[in-house]
């Protein structure tokens, strides 16, 4: 598989300036990790732009990167079967983001070929976007900021007071990876009781395992979504779900919009059957129901649960390193796991 | 000092129906917690409610509290030394709510009043709201929600990325009582260095100790003030406090609005000179200065951090509980410390 062009690039140092001499380095779309450091990208690879060509992608593959051996995407890329097909020399694919649901793990798999992703560098800020989704949902927070703008304070109109305490509360955490177990640390020391729903239960984690998202749902005040997106998570939480979560609860979604089914969730906020969601995924984003922005108990955020500068540059090294390691022939740093 | 009436009434027993011989206690305008549980405090109590009458207060308190030994008020009720003066047999106020800046502590010291609050009953949902608030103005949570609802993102609008991550971040507690530590414990889960300022040191408390307000901003990203308001904390930050905090720095108040100077922080807040601030308190509530209407990075809520029916619940059974004391010879169990 190793060509005479992957070859002469592998056994360089990648510290030279010599664009010949550089690695290839695959990009079909630019994701924001990579707009924002392509110079750096551009030091320590020869950069392939599929994006930039007039070609047909097949066309360009077929022509410029059968030599390729790693491919840098984002989260708006599918790296499909056929694309797969086409790129015979492919060894690793290093995502800047954190989800991979639009990469054929199967085909990978298949093809022998490996699968990073930058999911350590988010999983605080995206847990703390958890837990501020809950307490803006929880206490009102984006609904009493509209009243008092409104000037409904002042004019002394009526403001509901908020019902939901944290304290002592019970939340399920759906999926424990990075993000659910530092969720869980956050939530208590607010004084919230834990449960989590995961593919398999965790001996090391401390916390009651629910096999069945539906009985963490009906036995939980609130329900955080952190999984990844997979075949079997897609509408996982259905209305049978958060009918089981019930008319005081509240959930929140920082995984993907497509792990809640967003119609039955629309029905079920619109019917008052749970209390409030505070959402940053959406099934067809940028788009959002409608029917979501007449409602005072969903806090709406666009998908940036980690975007601060400080994770783009996290974000940015771990797939940087992650490539430098490939290249090195040194063991991955994030390498995800498709036997799991 | 203790008359005919109090006399009888403190030798009974507080669980009879008989109003007569009932312990007078003294409402001059009911508060949130007394609305709510009116029917509760007359089974205990004989009211007399001042608000209710036709007559000048200083006529009705003369005419019938001359053997009144205790008081029920809330936030909205100042107890001054001309009213104090009114009333030769009081012994004891019982605060339904946590400040007790509308009280004149020091005709109470000299006339040897009793003043209890609620504050136990709020903390931890005040604490609750601080965080809440800080998250959302680090996150951006009600402008992201804001975007949406307005269909900025559907349309494509550009919306800045966030740029304060929270973990690494040092926080300064201004007033380390229930709330401050009840802030510091969910803080230190999300990563963040404490340090406060308060009256004075507190050797129990492990988090290092800043005399002066102005060190404190100055050496801390974000300043939450959850003091109380007294002649020492009035206007206490300033524009020099908020400059020290810095153009990256975020206040969040959930104390008293007084405890800033607000004109001060509008003009901060415009300038750009700090980040941004979360505010649950005002100077001149509900009147929310109109400049913070039109600022982004402020998160503005009408003072309801502990608006929850639980605490409402807890608050009035604590109210009660003083009371129940004091009329039973037993010790208070929330007795503002006049000498600290």
């Amino acid at each position: 598989m190793v060509n005479q062009s992957s070859k002469a690039t592998s056994d360089q140092s990648l510290g030279r300036q010599n664009v010949e001499e550089l690695p290839q380095l695959l990009i079909l779309h630019p994701g924001p990790i990579f707009s924002m450091h392509e110079s750096l990208f551009e030091k320590k690879f020869s950069l392939l732009k599929a994006w930039e060509s007039p070609e047909s992608i097949h066309h360009f593959l077929t022509t410029h990167a059968q030599s390729t051996r790693a491919i840098l995407c984002s989260s708006v890329t599918p790296i499909t079967a056929e694309i797969l097909s086409l790129l015979p020399s492919l060894c690793v694919i290093a995502c800047e983001n954190t989800g991979v649901e639009l990469i054929d793990l199967m085909e990978c798999r298949k093809r022998g070929i490996y699968v990073t992703n930058a999911g350590p560098a988010f999983s605080q800020d995206v847990a703390d976007m958890a837990v501020g989704l809950l307490l803006a949902v929880a206490m009102r927070i984006p609904a009493s900021d509209r009243y008092i703008r409104a000037r409904g304070w002042s004019d002394h109109q009526c403001f509901p007071p908020r019902t939901f305490k944290l304290r002592g509360k019970h939340v399920g955490i759906v999926g424990f990876g990075n993000i659910g177990s530092e969720v869980a640390k956050r939530l208590e020391a607010f004084g919230c009781k834990i449960s989590y729903n995961s593919r398999k239960q965790k001996p090391s984690i401390p916390y009651e395992f629910y096999p069945q998202v539906i009985d963490l749902a009906y036995n939980c005040n609130v329900l955080i979504i952190c999984c990844a997106l997979t075949d079997q998570t897609r509408h996982m939480i259905n209305r049978d779900v958060l009918k089981s979560l019930g008319e005081n609860g509240i959930i929140v979604n920082v995984g993907r919009g497509s792990i809640i089914h967003e119609r039955e969730l629309v029905t079920s906020l619109m019917s008052r059957e749970i209390a409030g969601a505070g959402l940053d995924v959406f099934e067809n984003e940028p788009n959002v129901p409608n029917e979501l922005f007449e409602l005072d108990n969903v806090v709406l955020t666009p998908h940036r649960g980690a975007f601060t500068e400080e994770v783009f540059s996290n974000a940015f090294k771990l797939t940087m390193a992650n490539l430098e390691a490939f290249f090195s022939n040194k063991p991955l740093i994030t390498a995800i796991k498709q036997y799991d």
